[in-house]
């Protein structure tokens, strides 16, 4: 059992949009999370969002994270981009660096990363783009924590690099039993039931567990908890976590 | 008549290709000049590139320097782009950061900045373009000079802002009675003999003078002097020009 | 005085998203208008999107329209660029006959052409823009009719040249008194009220006539209403006009 | 043995530059090739550089072919690209309708198609990649044939759908005893002795044969001779071909 937690982080994935597309409904959203995962150009972001993004979180005292991805605004950064080790090491660093110094233009400070779509999930298959990735973060940002779902080879190699990590849960998604989460691919890997996501919210901000697809009750302790921001629904069930924690006398802050 | 000069910087457009593509000699020029403009990314350059560009800087002992541009690789960062005020700061914000990182990562620094092509030429008659440019060096890279064609109302702008600046003569270019550039458009713009070239960088780097396309001697006194790395015979210039400075008795080394 | 007027065309611009990305409710409008002006995939669109967005089109019968513009994703379009002649007339034919062969493919064909936002806006004031874009029409797609604002220089010199025309009307942007647009950035240059872009509509259909910003009744005679796809209140403006001029006895139906 | 042959094809690819950037020298090789694999502008080549490949392969008489390849200009269609088969066929039916109109304004047509780089290995690798480029080439080219490597699983697949193929050979790489190339990632892949590749390309022209890594002669009865642009001495290699086949009495003329 947890020892009692008296506030959790909420992060979601913003300034997605690009030019004239938006994606997500970034300006509500940014008035219900603590941290503002904010893209960098390569999946999504362009610098005039990137600063609108981090003036509105620093505005309103959020954590603004780096979300880099594949370079891959076509595909939204959702699709396996076959990319050398160096060069997609390279591609993160830049990524970093540019909104690094965006964020500080617009009076915020990057003060965590976070891996996009395919990339955090080509990250957990291939060892090559797991270590493009974590050398990056070191040769850049080395101060700087990896959000990161706990219990994955992505968040195992970064701990054996000494490197610091903040654990993520996902209240619209649905956990198997090993901790994992159920590929999308699967029936019942959405959660999109506002209130569902609100309880889960609180579960595992207040007990550190989650209730997986087989129905049991397995330890998920997290620093924050993942709004997908372009799932629809994502207003409704950010409105409704927010609502839950601080009902629960779980207080919404940001994880840095 | 200037002091006597024992050294003077030879400057060039470097890592300006993209992907496979390749547009200078950038692995001889490399070795000939004294201060690399690394391309940021968004007329020019990737992170794969840039990083390398880099590193030959470093183990060269070259300064290195963020030469952004319009974001537009298509036309090479070459053509006019209308892009309002505040999209114009970011990018460039976003474009010194990201070789920022890069630079840092491959063991270099950014030392100074330089705007590129249609960019430079736009904040000569646009005051927003200036504008923007201005308000992105000071707001993410204050101390660093801006390399720049003494005597252009940029020029003024920044040292009416007090920001700190670098002298740029063009070896490969004639110079108007006042002090300008020969438009590209209009016969006799271009130098494209290498001795001529050789004999126009001794004579600004020793006596601070340039001899105009009318037959005028004009100061011209500069702290670095520009070949450009794409024009034809590029390399053939850079080497004279070393050579004639050298024979000459001026020492080629980084201005920064 | 108009003859009277059985059936006018409702167009929008649509197919205008990219990837993931979106920008307009298109599967509402496409149920509503009776032109479908595609993009071509350097403004917005992609080919899935085109693909999709034809295949619509032809399974209810409505009109396609290649809606091509400046290679300029990040910029929708909407900024003027900087192209040589030749290049500009080699991108709009690139546009049309990648357009052809994607409605081809879907069931459609393409039956008449646009120009977009900035290109259309530059076409009238720069006449090697306007050249350039009828060269690639007559180059490509002869027989095609230009979809055009009657009265511009650009109708004229496409008449001038001898080529077809469709007249278009706008439903949610007010007309001056020499039947020009109101420019968006004077006041008063949108119409907002659906019941107001309803009665619009019917009127210059009806009677051939709008009333400018200043009162006046001018004639307006049109081949077909254009809505914005990507104003607010499209939709509600579409199915208003729609209502309007089918309950005034007017049939919406292509122009093609 | 092969029957006699008066005349053989030479190809390459050209039109692969980009904007500013030049891949290959494009004006040598279009004087000594007869059919030209022109870039649609997805992995390389930009409607300008189609239109202007295209005029000069009008002028000399040259076939004109569609090298259609992955969205990735960063990577020169050069690395496998995760896209859903959908997806896949609308980008070359797009890249197909691009070029034929570019051609058609610049007094060509195209009268062949060819895969380029990672799609093309792709297709060999992945069913629904080889089924994806079909169902393109069947919906917007019926006729076209498909100039491609005989003995490979994408020439079998085309032919049991009845489509129309050219077969062709390698001049400047070397073969495995199964017919099919020694990949690049082994020594020996590469032949770059122009004399080499002259002998080889008249060998493969006059007996319809070549020799393998292993030293035995196999059958490899083609239709054209590619060389590959971007490899160094390829130059060299298209002339010592060019010369080897004319000196042997072989006319380089155009597939097509």
């Amino acid at each position: 059992m947890k020892t009692v937690t008296r506030s959790i982080s909420l992060n979601s994935d913003l300034g997605e949009g690009f030019g004239a597309y938006a994606i997500a409904d970034d300006e509500t959203l940014l008035g219900l999370v603590s941290d503002a995962n904010v893209a960098c150009g390569f999946h999504g972001g362009d610098p005039r969002i990137m600063r609108r993004t981090c003036e509105i979180a620093a505005a309103r005292g959020l954590g603004v994270g780096a979300h880099f991805g594949f370079d891959d605004i076509r595909g939204f950064g959702r699709r396996h981009l076959e990319v050398p080790r160096d060069e997609l090491r390279d591609d993160i660093v830049y990524q970093i660096g540019g909104l690094q110094a965006v964020a500080k233009a617009a009076g915020a400070q990057v003060r965590y990363v976070k891996a996009h779509g395919a990339l955090y999930h080509s990250a957990l298959k291939y060892p090559d783009y797991a270590a493009a990735m974590l050398d990056a973060i070191v040769e850049c940002a080395p101060d700087l924590p990896m959000l990161c779902q706990p219990g994955t080879t992505l968040a195992r190699d970064a701990e054996a690099r000494g490197m610091p990590l903040l654990r993520e849960g996902f209240i619209d998604r649905t956990y198997q039993d090993d901790g994992l989460l159920t590929p999308r691919s699967q029936p019942g890997a959405l959660v999109t039931d506002p209130e569902l996501a609100g309880s889960r919210a609180l579960r595992m901000a207040l007990e550190g567990t989650v209730e997986t697809v087989s129905g049991k009750v397995i330890p998920m302790e997290v620093d924050s908890l993942c709004i997908h921001s372009d799932s629809p629904g994502a207003v409704e069930m950010a409105r409704s976590a927010r609502a839950a924690l601080e009902g629960g006398g779980v207080a919404v802050t940001s994880m840095v």
